[in-house]
């Protein structure tokens, strides 16, 4: 049942030509029979300030840009996380001023730039081979309408590179900590700062990190209080959920 | 060195009787040597409206009275998460006002209780038999200082028990969804509200749910955006986080 | 919205006290903020000949007879499975006619007892360890309307004592084959019928069984087409599905 | 023992030609010695309008189009699953007309198609990624005889996608849902349906998916009764089964 | 179809009162339909030289002492493992006489015990934790008529205890190597005999031993040829196939 | 000491040049020291009608090249298993007569080919798939001088292909058996024989059979006695043990 | 041969009474036939200085004790760890002096106590928690004649405890880190010392912990250097190669 | 803060013209907010003898090649792990006197090479396949100024090989011991030395080796005392910490 034929439906009613019971039916019958227009209200209240992103890996370059482009259409910005080289070359005969975020594999394309919100979001990671996911968390939080603090390559095994950036570190609203091999970065941080801090663990290792697993479990078993964690290598999803934390903070 | 010996220091120094050089490595070894007197700051920030909470498994009932007699003494406000019998009995000697919370295997003495801030936690549970871990997080954020509202026994099996109440869950600014067996709480939630949801995988099911392993990797593999995820039935550390959320959007 | 309500409003709509665009909200409102009219439905349409069934496990003896009378109050027959002893007590003060399948852990109340349904569903099991879990599949069967043929103690090491009954196996509409340690029994017995067979992994065994997994393991990857596996030791889902499959070949 | 020789030996028995005791020694013997004419029999039964189906992954272009090729000889229908370009031009050399389904990575010959069974099979999948095992599913379903509905692209991160087409899925005589990552959709499905679900995990996710078997886990530990599981990307056991089931319910 | 049936069907037959294509019917599906002659058959080619042998785990004292019972109306001899006290007793009760082998949780009833074949079947062990495993293999093998040579506590952490018997265990026809933890007692046996060796990982250790997981792991990856390994704790199995290994060598 | 120097010490001694203790200590010592006259002893124990087998995976095509040549030199037949395309053609440059067993992956060169001993050796695989590792144990098997039945694509989903060649399994003195999926085949064997079974598990399969370990597991968990078990995809070691076994057999 | 049989078989051969050759193959043969001399020596070489030490769990107090017992016969210092009361109890009654260092769950007897050497044996542990392990590590690094600086309860989420503590734990010669959940304590301690740092796991935790698998896994992924781990809670382990070190660093 | 900010503040402060307050609130703060000048001490104590060493895979050749040449700048000699065929490339272009370590995958640069100090390191491997790992510790150690004995291809399917070597072995200040497979030459050195053995899994074997994790698993649950294990493959870290021993015996 579309708006349009809810309004008819009504109408009927009112003019005596629709029993009832008739129309009770139908919208009892609608949020199952058909969900249309209660389809547009929940997306819109989801999507406040939170412009659609696509998840390029396992969709062919084409696939990618039609997808970019339907949005396009009614979105003014558009993200592309997890592209591959290809995924690019679409994208940019879509969108010309494409921007490319090479280090974080993501396209962004922005007819308005999200005006930034107050509040910082730091994006910490322990070390080199740690940056395209770090770099994904945040391009994703700059996307979203946050002011990013990156502090870089900060792993555990040289405690004073973390500790000579505390300050700055304390002073965000969230904390995005990424690690792989050990994970213990995010442990060491949530001890530090009083803000909500977030852990990605990466697949960065071999032997017994499996792939990330091993990050992921030190994580989610941290003995520092006010840790989550999100999957192996999301920095987008930790992107995204530090952009709604920090959005409340905004009181938005 | 103590804050007093560093103040000596300084005054040696300006009546020249100690070495510019002489100071300045004492400094420089302090944070290394000695951090007596920065611990205190450090803890000051960490601790802003975060009584200190007592972790009593694997402590004994006399060691959990004692440490929490020694909080006590300066904290107005002091709760045991993880509390069994045993325990209670002890804590109630300290404390006789001290409440228990069955559900929750919490005790929380608060002899002035916390302001609430203004938002709401919603505390959301799939089953019955997940009570105990979202009555922990539950209790954890309502000693915290926030209002919670509790929407239990609305597993995705029977979809519209959620559904009724998804109004009330969206007016919250955090959600906490607790769930076992198959872990799909957290995904159909975090599809139908703006902030950030945290997930609670529980140890509730038996064979091939490996003692909440199963809901913990459902959790981390959700497709819905904003997801974060906590250990297997740590309702204080979802608590918690929500809580460091909730006193975000508060301003604080 | 309670239907009342919904009627009440659709009665101002009609009488010009209440705006066209108002009702039109409040609808689409309806599936989410308050779904109570359509629950019942939703529920009547899945209930069809399925009476409820209360898993006993982690739910105190009190809570289950509690539940159990209040489902007595709508449903002429109410089934518990998982129950021990404490159960079985609290069941009977309950209902004292209650019977007890005390190999299957299940209780059941039929004060009239539902009409078999045409088609048998044959219960096999592998060694006598696996009996608990057949007969939970069996009794849950037969409560919900079907004639049950058992054959049990057919492991895939003696195979004459399976070969022997084939015959009546062959003649199921439906085969649950139970199994623990290697769990070979489903793959032996989907190659010789051609009807569903639904496989039912136990954690009989010791060692390298690792409580019911390998058997899990073993039936997902049958080289037998046409089968389909539920969680380690779920009788009663089996049982469910398997009911479920014949009331579709009674052509209800 | 061949069928002509068993004729044989009862004609000498017959004839007093052969002892009682040696013919009834190689009729007992028979089942083991020698199954030859009973094998037949025994295919037959099982064969019932299930023409036979190639697993080509695995096997060579060469070996594939030779089973083909000797399948044909005997059946009107042929069917490959996992084919890749390798297969699907060896087989086009055999059948100028075999119909390439990409998606699905099947090829089928159908020289008469198989008249089509009353009650339909939906076929649901959370995400575009699901596409390729949903297809082999549909397909599968489809060449054995079966009404095929899909409903593609419904995952529970977007809830009123999947209640829009409740309707539709409610009327199916049973449902195959796929889903790769948090496995959800079966779950949700199941509880909205009376009817046979049958979950399909597949290997779409990342990190702590692990090629899907969180899915698979997630599955097989549903909160929703009758909900049966098959092994990771099996699209055609799941088609395989609900044919099965569908086959029962139009009282073959 | 019973034995007696098919002399009567064969005599039908030969008298004219039954079709040749009835009786080649009945006896193709005989194999299938009821191979109750063949059975007997099938069996005693099985259980030559091997005494039945009842698994006690997860049996009450009552079955085993039934099934023992029953066993021993056929059987001269009989054996139960992995008994615990009650077992005991019950068997006690049934056979005054039987045998306790307490380390290995056996017991033996011989009337008339086997003749000792020739050649020796020597089960090692690498610690004292590991008798219990290597008591069951011993004691298996000895029921069923093997010679045994115990070498106990030979761990490969002192190589001097097990090089100093190796004369004797160089010997035997059959090793069964017995170790928990890490495991490498079959590798380094292996190593230095020339006879088939059968290695039984036990659940000693603790930690990353994960209840013997480590020790069959190392054991299925052993770099020495010639080693084939059964399932964790599994002395019987060990013992069972030594036997057989041995009575070939003994030209049975 | 070489047994040179061990003449030279003892005539020493004799001759009144060398102390006694001093000979005490230097043959005390010797077994750690230098063992190299032992070695030789030990080895040609271990080597009695065993030759040489060489591993090349993971070798160059040059070293296994060079290690066959040397082995040449002192052996009259060489082996190497899991040979590539590359080795094949080092192999074939040193021995142009080598014999190539392409399903196996081994080569062969036997100037003075083994007479076989009595007794045969079973080798069965379930599927077409489980070719290449029955293979390698069937080749050898072979290669060390055993009579080999091969018995193939007898998987337990078409039981009567498995039943109608039971007579030749019967026969044999051990029966290797070659399965991956669900790793049936072995537990249905053994309870069929009365002979040692050795289980090969292989990596055929997908999803949820994790490479072979599904296979193995199953195997280790057999319900039926006699049965040991070796690592994924050894047919060599499979090959190997049976070997051994049959020498046994033979009287050797 | 024992050295009494070697000294006359030299005796013999001095005398013309035994042939070269043959002297020469009973030496030859010694090491593997009876390596009784030799045995001795190698043991002395490695308990130097390393008192006997008895691991009690899963030995029976009787069998502890008289284990103990005979090793003082020979040794003026006896050590058993994982003891329960009942070992206690035996141990007592041998040894009325025995010490019982009841967290470490160990006894030592030590009627002359080694003279420690130089260098002390850091034992850090990161919670109350790991208390029995870092005790079980102090106590027998101790026992071996070291000095122990014991710095417990320092936690990576508190760095500053550990901060101020550094120079302590500097001067050591060898660390042992010990922690449970995370285990990231010693991948922190390896960054800040330049002596090799001993990990130990401990089972402290809870869900995604795993008994202890996570602390181990992330000890094993440490990006600090020169970090080495033990077993899960295996104290002992790492007092032990901590003796070894420090031995090495006193010059023995 | 800079050390040269630090002295201005304390002159300024001599004048009179900076609070005493605030100096020691601006050094309190120092340790966490800028750790500049403390750091550099920190890293002169941990790299004592200890030249920088990179770990090249996933890094570029070009970062590689510039890390190495920044390192050289400060460090007379410089070591990259892990290098691939580019990375050698790259570092000859600036280093063209690079000695590359072909099996070891390592290149060093040693334009003056260290001294070695007393006392050897063993590095012992099981077979040829270990080779790369054990020459990746051979190779750290000799870099880091350890004389390094290699031992060979001493696994112990062959104990005589390495029974041979013993005395080299024996006579080592630290043994790394490198396996693959069944991992269990380091538990069989550990039981025939007096020191401190590293055990160095590595992923060499197929099937249940599962890369490496059977041998990791089986060194870890090691029966021998004084063992300690590194990472899978993690040559580089058993070099390192061999080193770290050695120099404390030499009394650095």
């Amino acid at each position: 049942m579309t708006t349009t034929e809810a309004v008819q439906l009504l109408e009927k009613f009112r003019d005596g030509k629709a029993d009832r019971d008739a129309v009770l039916r139908a919208f009892q019958a609608a949020p199952v029979a058909d969900l249309g227009f209660a389809q547009v209200d929940l997306h819109r209240s989801l999507r406040k300030n939170c412009p659609e992103i696509i998840f390029a890996e396992g969709k062919t370059p084409a696939q990618t840009a039609a997808i970019a482009r339907k949005l396009a259409s009614s979105e003014k910005r558009v993200m592309a996380t997890r592209v591959g080289i290809e995924h690019i070359r679409a994208l940019r005969r879509v969108f010309p001023k494409a921007r490319v975020h090479e280090a974080a594999r993501c396209v962004t394309v922005e007819r308005v730039p999200l005006k930034k919100r107050p509040g910082t979001v730091a994006v910490l990671c322990a070390g080199t081979s740690d940056y395209p996911v770090a770099e994904e968390a945040a391009v994703t939080a700059d996307f979203m309408g946050n002011t990013v603090k990156r502090v870089y390559d900060v792993g555990v095994a040289g405690l004073h590179r973390l500790l000579r950036q505390l300050d700055e570190i304390q002073k965000a609203n969230v904390v995005i900590a990424v690690a792989g091999m050990e994970g213990a970065l995010p442990s060491v941080v949530a001890g530090l700062v009083s803000r909500p801090v977030i852990a990605v663990p990466t697949d960065v290792g071999y032997g017994a990190s499996f792939r990330g697993v091993t990050a992921l479990l030190a994580m989610l078993n941290s003995c520092s209080s006010g840790l989550t964690v999100v999957n192996i290598n999301n920095g987008f999803g930790a992107g995204y959920a530090a952009s709604q934390i920090n959005s409340l903070a905004a009181g938005e």
